[in-house]
């Protein structure tokens, strides 16, 4: 999916959601563990109950491989539905945040968007930025595909070393200044954490025209006004994530609808700031 | 397996070298790819014809994942061979290079520890420290596994963030300085590009004690006796990783032997370096 299509997509949705699907087989409902394959089916309703309110999912792959290569199957299943049910009316991002050598990430970009050889066929990929461009770049020599790189993330410990600095710049903002040059804004989005609202204001000082994933809106604590006020541009600009307050809204029989009423609290609340 | 029986092992085997399964469909003897799962059977033939010189094996998650929920059914059935043919006679490395919020690295910790859970039992997993503290505690919570943390890497894009600096550090030793107290050097390794052999010198300043895996000796181009010189410590300190030298030495039908003929050269240089 190209920008503008992703520009469209938010448009006639009147939503930027994302909605992660990070799905624990300790919280999804009870009567989905006797199924063969209770995540793919948590997941398959979730997608169907939502899919007009969300611009993109974004499963996170740490909730697939702790079940092994039967987790895998299940996240397999998961983006071969949504581009089969739900074609081209989804961004689907593979949050991952891969990142290694060059000739390791790009088996890494074959598993994320080369469905001839995983199966698998995601529209972007966040990737970590530690080991700098040839581990990056891989990730770009598909068209039409995007990584994310992270830049300021949600948790606590991005205070570690993402504020480190020298006398000009923190590591997260040299991070944003050297990546941009990998690619453009129509195939390079940031991740940038919800909690430092504030901060979309630097950030989009050096990244003025890129989409900004913004996690953390909803369980780790952010403000949707907030990111909107200081992060959103012309075209948008952002695409905010919400998980566990969508997915896990019921753990009972209603959990889709449930999830449903969730989403659809946002889309109205983003409706209203994109007008 | 905890630290004195790592230093055991590579006493009694003379050897700390550590072997990259880094196994591509595309280099492997042509005779294999007829077979059901022709990266099982080279990753075993391989094993079982070096096992007795090397201290370690690495797969590296990507060369697994680009095939999807079938390559981590090969990881699976590799790390599993491993633990049941040779146990308590290797160090394994999960090569995964993760790192995320504190909830999702729990479960990527669950994926590389948990056999209960995924079916994999690796001895340590590599990880990422863009995210800080919390995205890297989570897998420390398992007793006597091992975390690796990427310091300086061996590629060209380490030079991108690695040596950012302020008037008295560098990022790579930022990183060293503060990670270190999260652990401590029973449970913690660093990744050191072998690429950078006199840059050992000031690393060991800042981690006289704990083990260090140095990637890229053979095809990223490091010397062994190099990093000896530099970076060996009275426990030894050094876990060197060769992959495509060694797993690729042939592709015909004698690659296990080829294998074990170049992991032998590595092992007599090893012999003589720590004697």
């Amino acid at each position: 999916m190209n920008r503008s299509e992703l520009i469209n997509l938010i448009h006639s949705k009147k939503s930027f959601l994302c909605i992660g699907l990070d799905t624990d087989l300790s919280k999804v409902p009870a009567h989905l563990l006797d199924l063969e394959d209770p995540i793919f089916e948590f997941n398959k309703a979730i997608i169907d109950a939502t899919h007009d309110l969300a611009v993109a999912y974004k499963p996170n792959f740490a909730f697939y491989e702790c079940y092994g290569a039967r987790g895998w199957n299940s996240l397999t299943k998961t983006i071969q539905y949504i581009n089969t049910a739900y074609p081209g009316q989804l961004f689907t991002i593979a949050d991952a945040k891969r990142g290694d050598i060059g000739n390791t990430s790009q088996q890494y970009a074959r598993a994320m968007f080369d469905p001839s050889s995983s199966g698998m066929n995601f529209d972007a990929v966040t990737v970590a930025p530690y080991m700098g461009e040839d581990s990056v770049k891989p990730f770009l020599s598909y068209p039409g595909k995007w990584i994310i790189v992270l830049a300021l993330t949600s948790n606590k410990g991005a205070a570690d070393f993402q504020f480190f600095s020298n006398q000009d710049e923190r590591l997260f903002e040299q991070v944003l200044g050297k990546s941009q040059k990998w690619g453009s804004a129509d195939t390079m989005m940031y991740v940038v954490g919800a909690t430092q609202a504030e901060m979309l204001t630097d950030i989009r000082k050096i990244v003025p025209d890129h989409f900004l994933l913004v996690p953390g809106v909803g369980a780790q604590g952010g403000s949707l006004q907030e990111v909107a006020r200081y992060g959103m541009t012309k075209d948008c600009g952002l695409i905010v994530n919400s998980s566990r307050n969508i997915i896990y809204a019921s753990n009972g029989t209603d959990y889709a609808a449930r999830a449903r009423q969730e989403a659809l609290l946002i889309q109205q609340e983003m409706e209203l700031l994109l007008a």
